[in-house]
């Protein structure tokens, strides 16, 4: 994938529970941020994907959870692609501390495409302009 | 309004904030599980309307905070109809901590009915046996 | 208030509804989004201000829906101070679509300041530095 | 573990996105509220370890969605103790529809416990009488 400047996110107070830190679930959204931040910049985002007729739920999802964020600091968010083949698409996120440099979290999601009557597609086949978009662009070495 | 038996939730963890208490944009949620609750009682939920092509979007919304709440308390939420038309709803809620009774917020909610266009319709006029459905059920004397 | 650059904010799926915009609790998010950017900048924060041992809990909130926000729009969210008197805090918000300036939501808040145990103080009395730099900004004509 | 009620959970509008089902991010919610009943049910919630000076950050959490859950639906989750050594404890959960039995999502979280420095404690060390609750209740053949 070309340069795409890091997803940054500043941590709000409603994201805060009682422990005094950011609740877990909300490291599962700001995968979710920074993912349409990237599909965004590479000119498919979900919002293209949809008027397309295409839409592409979450399979699968995992955290872990290093250290912890709390309210108002900034995060940086690095998304990588891990595989794609034309049906599925893996990401992979590493959640750390702008000011520090501390990894705060790590995580996957795993993602299929569907089209309007909820089939999976293959975007090789059906969207080949789209395939050809995402294969260049997430070229894995 | 016949008699339904008030609206119950138990608060979450991640409903909290590092406050220690319930955050207040909850509170507006809890108004629409209320609401919700007291719709399919009397047979015209959120999902029958929009499976007969009616969207009910909130036009305004707004809270009390009396007193706080806290994880793992239950709070009873009393929903009334205060004013329809046939066009708009307005609608109240009264949360109370289950276990004392001590009103913890009071608010009002404020909503119109649209076709699937996007067109504001008056219920009266389009769904007769819905509008008669909510008049009979929400007389206000 | 001097001159502070609206608060700006990017519509996230996970901010979306089944009515395929975002849904109104949000909003009220993002007012405190907003406060909290505006407390910030003048220096008096929630970080700040908890660390000072004041905590701000919310009194009271209220909405008004314009017109619908949907899924990647960008919007600016004005924040005003409407009334300080020391004690109590009310704010006005107004939230518009970046792109085409059309007013989405309009909104306020109110909110009084306590110390460590709970009990209400007067900024006045209690942090007089915090409240003259309050009223400098917040001078109201 | 002895024989506890599987939990539900109704799903509420504002838990759907613009896909017209429950958003992602909201099964490791409601992993939270299952947790939270079933160690409430044995007699040492979040509230009970928290008076204990012992809070339990989430470590690590994984998710697997198989189907998908909409508006108005009741979900029934099952949660397993897969690993518990005094210092960390594994849950496993297993989310259905209420009405067909159908599978929407499996998932795991993993837990540590701390004391109110921060600093990880073993339960059975510090806490016996907790350990030899878990234990008890959490016999894995």
């Amino acid at each position: 994938m070309k340069e795409i400047e890091p997803y940054e996110h500043k941590v709000q107070y409603y994201e805060t529970d009682q422990m005094g830190i950011v609740h877990h679930s909300n490291y599962i959204r700001w995968f979710e941020e920074a993912r349409s931040y990237v599909l965004e910049k590479i000119g498919f985002g979900y919002k293209e994907m949809e008027e397309r007729g295409i839409i592409s739920p979450v399979l699968a999802v995992n955290a872990e959870y290093k250290t912890m964020t709390r309210y108002s600091d900034i995060v940086v968010i690095k998304t990588k692609v891990t595989s794609y083949n034309g049906i599925k698409l893996m990401l992979s996120y590493e959640v750390s501390d702008k000011e520090t440099g501390k990894i705060r979290c790590t995580g996957e999601s795993k993602h299929c495409f569907l089209n309007t009557e909820g089939r999976p597609i293959s975007l090789k086949r059906s969207f080949p302009e789209v395939h050809n978009l995402f294969s260049e662009r997430f070229h894995i070495e």
